[in-house]
Formats: structure tokens, C-alpha cells, sequence
């Protein structure tokens, strides 16, 4: 499998982000207005997946990342889906990629905006959580257990992501 | 079931907060070292409990709240535990209480300050989502399902919170 050298981050958008999972945001009208009125619930927005196990979650604190990034390394977690909700208003980077017969194939880069998580589905093939600015600090909801839910696929070529 | 007329919240920490749910921070070593050492994992810090139902996760947007606050109803869910992550640098207020008899009990007031989010136990009672700065959008996970999983308490007389 061969990638380009260079790809550039497009702006991160429920329907480009689709095949991977999904964008969670307030963003339009909620699907319920509740508290008196004071509070609109955008409900049930992450398809979450875990394959009969048990969702957690955690919380990482994660580097602040320079760009344009180096693209090394791409992983998936075959056991369940993943999100991501930033808890500072900030930017991170969302490298997704097809899958073509066990490898990462399609290589997209997003830019969330302030105000945007994710959830990537179970086995998506993505990058590690790149903040780019904030306070790298995150809400992660995953699958919990003991076996092992991590495959690593590093690339011939390091590629750059430009911002 | 008589209440002071007035409380004052405490901040918010694990020890104080744990008969009601789990204080969600990157406070202390995390648990463990991801993405070659520039991630800190702190893992799986939410007591979930869906009661055999399906978790989601949902986006809320909540007004901002003016302190002192007025309370007037607590509220819980009998059919599982809810989690709230702050999706920006800011301040909220956790109102909850212990049960007797189906009713609210010792209620007790905290503030989660920037970086600080909070799981719920199933049925514990608690107030409804108060920031009090930042956007006023969370990220939130609790059970999703058709079933009814809201029971309402309003006081009798409206209590003042002072922050």
C-alpha cells in the first residue's frame, strides 16, 4: 500500500466523517428541549459498538501536537468504538483511513473545531489524539476488558498532514 | 422532609463526591502511558450501570445559570447512572442528595471547576445541569432507551445555593 507524501486536514463535518463515525456537537436544533426549556439534548449521537462488552470511560491528557503533523502510525481497536469529547475549547486532529485487506488505505485527515468530538466506530483505522491547541485533556469512551483491542500499522513512509 | 433554606456549594473532589459518583479529571499519575509516552491514560473512572440497557452518548447545551441559585426540584434516573463532561474550560454546579424514603435527603452542593466532569450513580438524586461559565455544552452518557427513566422531587419550599 502506498500513500501520497502529503495530505491536507479538511474542516471536520458530520457528513464527510460519516464512513468513520460520528461528529458530536451541538449543531442545528436539538432533538428535545429539557429543564424548563434551558437545556437542548442532542440525543443518542454516537453509534457505539463494544461487542457485547462493557463501555467505560476515561479521561486522557494528552501532548499538544505541532503541525504539520508526521504521520507515522495508524491503529484500530477491533473490539469496540472509541470517542473523543474535548473538555477545552480547542482544536484536534482526526487522522481516519479506510481498510484494505488488513491496512490503513484512503488516508484522511479532519480538523475538529472548538465544540466537536468524535466517536470512530469499532475497527476504523485512526491516528493517535492529536490536540492542537487546549488543554489536551479529553473524555474517552471505550471498551473495557481484559483482551487485547489494539493493532498498530506503521507506515513504510512517514507522511505529513498539513494544516 | 424539611431542607435548609440555604446551602453553600463545597468544591468538588473524589472523596467528597463519592456516595453519589466519580469526580472525571486528569488529576494525579495516570494509570497508564500511551502514543509512545506523550498520552496519559486515566482509566475507566465511571461506575456505568445501565441495568442490562444500552449507553449513548448525547451533546447538551445548557443556559448558564445565575448564582446564587435557586433550587427548586432534584431529579433522578432509576434505570441507570449519567455522566457529564464539559466540552469547554468551565465551572458548573453539582446539586445531590442521599434518599430516604423516595424523597431527597442531606442535599449538598459542589462545583466542578475547569477540567472536572461527573458520573452520576444510578438514582441518585441530583439537580438539573447548571454551568456557570464556558459554553454550556457537555457531552453526556447515560442509558438510551423507551422506557421512563426520569423521577422529579420538587420542593416545597426553594432552597438557595450559594456558590
Amino acid at each position: 500500500m502506498t500513500h501520497p507524501p502529503t495530505i491536507t486536514a479538511e474542516p471536520l463535518t458530520a457528513e464527510a466523517f460519516a464512513p468513520y463515525g460520528e461528529v458530536l456537537e451541538a449543531s442545528g436544533e436539538p432533538d428535545k428541549l429539557i429543564n424548563e426549556g434551558k437545556c437542548g439534548r442532542f440525543h443518542d449521537r454516537a453509534r457505539m459498538d463494544f461487542g457485547g462488552g462493557a463501555a467505560g470511560i476515561s479521561v486522557f491528557q494528552a501532548q499538544l501536537r505541532e503541525t504539520p503533523h508526521r504521520l507515522d502510525m495508524l491503529e484500530r481497536h477491533p473490539l469496540g468504538s472509541q470517542a473523543f469529547i474535548p473538555m477545552s475549547q480547542s482544536r484536534f486532529l482526526v487522522v481516519v483511513a479506510d481498510d484494505a485487506d488488513g491496512q490503513p488505505a484512503n488516508i484522511r485527515a479532519f480538523i475538529a473545531r472548538a465544540g466537536q468530538g468524535v466517536n470512530l466506530h469499532r475497527n476504523v483505522w485512526h491516528g493517535v489524539l492529536c490536540p492542537l491547541d487546549g488543554t489536551g485533556i479529553y473524555g474517552v469512551i471505550d471498551r473495557i476488558g481484559p483482551e487485547s483491542n489494539l493493532e498498530e500499522h506503521w507506515l513504510a513512509e512517514p507522511m505529513t498532514v498539513e494544516v
